[in-house]
């Protein structure tokens, strides 16, 4: 059968950043034993992201791998920083023009925020939009459209032609919880159903699709020397998804004194959410919260036929050869 | 006026693991504008434990600071990483024999496991119990008495005539929290009222004393290899201080399959309480949680009469010299 040679797999990514423990963990698990994973008759690459940051257990030990997939940066060679060698090796072994390539990534994160189990798509690709539109309709996920933002660019899911990342939340870095893990393992066999679904062409997309905007990115108010001046507050903490009023609470500084939302004049009158409020590892990325805009939009039916066309060229669990 | 060469600061210490940062956050405001803090009116010390490690991020860059206060490790020439010189210098500047010395330290810490706001405290030292209990009859903190475990030593609190380290939890590491400084801070404030009072010589002590004694440790079931082999149950998560009886679900394998609790042969037929359950940090310690025993002590007499004796020699913050 012709399309044998060149039919992709499934690529699935936990620990992309080493102290996200969860997705590793179950990574590590299903390597170990297959079956504990529905795989939907899909053939999966399943890989430790940053193996020698999740040794370290340190998000990452000279650059976020999750911003290392800039096509310049992985072209320059002059660029040696080690996640920038990793992300080259994950492309070169697993990447859509591999030797046994991957078509479509899953890659699993999570974080202190409480984020619940959610999908981040970045940008518009139809093909990813259809996968999300399927996923929220079956699981209700919902969805952070990062878009536009240029000083947050360069993750690993753009260098394959489909690909979602996984958020959950919240859990301590560095730590395993049961609940988390099932949450994300509830998510990937459910993103494995739809694609094997889309694969025997039989997806059905729901109607819609609702989708949290980025907007932008608020930081903690900071003292003069950089040092931040307030925390988070304490009614906004663990508040995510939830609306944002001109004048709710959004810090407290050291004297118990509330500093209220003011809008960014770009965005006054804008209903806006809030999202990844007090993630652990934006601090040092000056970011507070995010906010974003809740829009429904209608589901394109070029979406599901682009996603159809791609999964046709999904490897069965059938095809991979017998190891040995 | 004699006393006053000789009096004693209170040393408080944030940051002795330098990826809690709660702690930390609070001693930077109030080093800052001193008027945050009511200190009951006595001589402050407010110190970074571990400042390099709190710039990195990470518990500790070569040995966990709060295992290194060791005599005789301290007294080793031939041992230098960068904690147990850190350790010395902090002895050597607010140790009980400094020029400017400090007889009480709080250390302060927080934890991913939900211990709420609580005390621990190493031994029994009658100081040490005498402020336990008054906190504990001021706020209701439970104590967990850290005695007896040769694995676990070289504690920080050990090397002051009194010392006791607040834990408040859950929290993510890497991250401030309001509710968990709002916590931190009122243990510290009454800690500081209770020795203020002691020092009057009119504290008064509760008729009894709840403690949670350490028995043991149990590790993550482990594979071969020496990795994680289940998590700790998702029904068991977050229950610190609740009992723990024969045959209650403590892990959960990653097929899903529960693994009861089974006391080991000392154990057997004891009523035990779970606490540290999955702390992040444990996991390098192989402890998935601690188990102790709850005990109601009589105060006795003489551990109040001990804490006045030393808070008698603590400085007020009349006795310190005007800055510059």
């Amino acid at each position: 059968m012709e399309a044998r040679s060149t039919a992709a797999k499934v690529l699935v990514v936990g620990g992309t950043h080493g102290n996200e423990r969860n997705a590793a963990w179950l990574v590590e698990s299903w390597r170990r034993h297959p079956a504990r994973l529905r795989r939907g008759g899909l053939a999966l690459e399943l890989v430790i992201g940053n193996p020698a940051a999740h040794a370290a257990g340190r998000r990452y030990l000279e650059r976020d791998l999750n911003r290392c997939f800039h096509t310049d940066l992985l072209a320059d060679p002059g660029r040696r920083e080690l996640e920038v060698d990793r992300a080259r090796e994950l492309l070169d072994r697993h990447g859509p023009a591999a030797a046994d390539p991957c078509a479509v990534v899953l890659d699993l994160h999570s974080t202190t925020a409480a984020m619940g189990c959610c999908l981040v798509v970045y940008g518009r690709r139809p093909e990813d939009l259809a996968l999300a539109a399927a996923l929220q309709g079956r699981l209700g996920l919902p969805i952070y459209l990062h878009e536009g933002d240029p000083s947050q660019s360069g993750f690993l899911v753009e260098r394959w032609p489909c690909g979602l990342v996984v958020e959950v939340g919240p859990v301590p870095q560095g730590l395993v919880q049961a609940a988390i893990c099932r949450q994300t393992s509830l998510a990937v066999e459910a993103a494995l159903d739809l694609l094997a679904a889309a694969r025997r062409g039989d997806l059905r997309l729901p109607p819609r699709l609702v989708v949290h905007r980025h907007l932008g990115s608020l930081d903690l108010p900071r003292q003069a020397d950089g040092a931040p001046a307030a925390v988070v507050h304490p009614l906004r903490q663990h508040r995510d998804w939830q609306p944002l009023a001109a004048g709710d609470p959004l810090f407290l500084d050291p004297d118990g004194v509330s500093l209220p939302y003011r809008p960014p004049p770009e965005l006054e009158g804008e209903p806006v959410w809030a999202v990844f409020i007090n993630e652990a590892a934006y601090g040092e990325k000056g970011i507070a919260l995010s906010l974003t805009r809740r829009e429904i939009w209608p589901v394109e039916e070029g979406w599901g036929r682009a996603l159809a066309d791609l999964a046709a060229g999904l490897k069965g669990e059938e095809q991979l050869l017998p190891p040995g």
